[in-house]
């Protein structure tokens, strides 16, 4: 396939696929998430199923827009919809789920539940974002801005599988990717770059399938080449990075809302790890983020 | 004193003040030091004393330049000239210490020496950066990108009362101090939010003098007030914070090179807990990044 380069290239890409993914959404009572549906639907990227209590959901403005494409599902409170909306994932009526106007954790519970959840036993729950940064020639991903605040080595590996399987996805055949730190030296006295060493090393050995993989390198570096080559760095992922991988939640949210407050970039994210990808906007995301958010995760739900 | 709001506006302050801090420049053999150094003295903000071996230091063209304000003292080797540098600064000679074209490690040592360096017993070491933000209507200072890797709720405090003295030298009488975390809540899962619960209690009982600080909060709630009203927070500092203490290297790290980078943004650092500044630039750094650095140096240093 093509790869897609932006997220104009991505809603382009799927509004012409014959099959479109189904989205459940868990209540859907605020302005921002029914926009985003509403947008969605209206560029032929998805179907959806709201899921809520029906004197909450505006339902006769977005069914009656889409009758082929909206169904509603009842649902007696947040839990309920919740609960609801994961069976559904469950027994394949849904191919995404996004959160509405309900408490992460009341979604989360549900998803995470042993008996009924839908993260299946031995898998990791993480999350990853994705950036239309001006001035690139690529989207840019990178992990975990949301749920695993600390990786540890098994984590951080399981990160990159899951991570680099998403840019496949997007036609990135060989993604690099970028072992974020705050040198490029490797020293015992920061665990994260020996893990990094490690990670290298193994990726070079064909451990992790068809990924370039390089660092400990700082944000710069991944981008700037001229950075590299002051630094000594040969790595082919500097200047060149795809995916970043950061080494705490601290640093990752620290790009994340450095880029989306001061480079006012286009951002979208999703949970992977789930038998479907979860949209889980926070509360400060905009309405286009939520938008490109259901197209990362139909992107990743394609079959 | 009028605040100082931009590089623009040091530079100038700086030129017009009567008594030029004499800056002890180590092994200036490298263009871009030699460029910051050249420029600060043509636009009057420093003195300068040159050290290193001679036949490395382009003399004639500096010296020649401005025989009036620069010195030059001859050292047999890197080592030689950090440790005379340093003694220069001991000595009440240098005011500020330039690293050029030398390690960093042999630059530190000297420095931190305990017999002979400028760290006095009990003092911590840390680092500030300052940015000029386009857009942003003040100056904006943090720390630590460069020496505290994981400071503990003792340093951290250092760092706080080092750093607001820098900003009350800026002429910012309160500084708003924000506590960059990835989320504004308080939990003992994560100690750094709670080291900032007791830091923002501790500074309303006024145990830092006249600061003002505010967190835990994420990057873009520090300048954004709408992202602080959606999240509820209420600090003064939200939207307005003049200074921000990273959690840990790894984060400050990934705030300045992704604002270095992205937003091209200029930007200046020092050492402080010496008993004079010292401006260490990385190899990356641009010739504008060390004059800037030395101007933030001259104003730390002004008495």
């Amino acid at each position: 396939m093509t790869t897609i380069k932006s997220f104009s290239q991505l809603t382009d890409h799927l509004s012409l696929m014959a099959s479109k993914p189904k989205v459940a959404v868990v209540c859907p009572y605020d302005t921002d998430t029914c926009e985003a549906v509403f947008e969605a639907l209206a560029d032929g990227l998805i179907k959806a199923v709201l899921v809520g209590e029906k004197g909450k959901i505006d339902a006769t403005h977005i069914a009656a827009k889409f009758p082929d494409s909206v169904e509603i599902v009842d649902a007696a409170s947040d839990k309920d919809a919740a609960a609801t909306a994961v069976a559904l994932a469950r027994e394949g009526k849904a191919d995404i789920l996004m959160k509405g106007l309900i408490g992460t954790d009341t979604l989360l519970h549900a998803v995470l539940d042993k008996q009924n959840g839908i993260l299946p036993p031995g898998n990791l729950l993480t999350h990853i974002t994705v950036s239309e940064i001006p001035g690139l020639d690529r989207l840019i991903f990178y992990s975990d801005v949301a749920v695993i605040p600390y990786p540890t080595l098994e984590q951080r590996e399981k990160i990159l599988m899951l991570d680099a399987e998403v840019l496949r996805r997007f036609g990135i055949e060989n993604p690099k990717v970028a072992l974020i730190h705050f040198t490029e030296k490797v020293n015992p006295k920061f665990p994260n770059s020996v893990d990094y060493q490690t990670m290298v090393g193994r990726a070079q050995a064909g451990e992790y399938g068809r990924v370039t993989v390089g660092g400990p390198m700082d944000v710069k570096t991944a981008f700037d080449l001229h950075s590299a080559k002051v630094k000594g760095i040969t790595s082919p992922v500097a200047g060149h990075a795809d995916l970043l991988l950061f080494p705490n939640i601290e640093s990752a949210n620290t790009f994340y809302k450095t880029m989306s407050y001061f480079v006012e970039v286009e951002m979208a994210g999703a949970l992977l790890g789930t038998s479907v990808p979860v949209v889980l906007p926070s509360r400060a995301d905009s309405a286009s983020n939520k938008y490109f958010s259901l197209a990362l995760a139909s992107m990743i739900s394609a079959r």
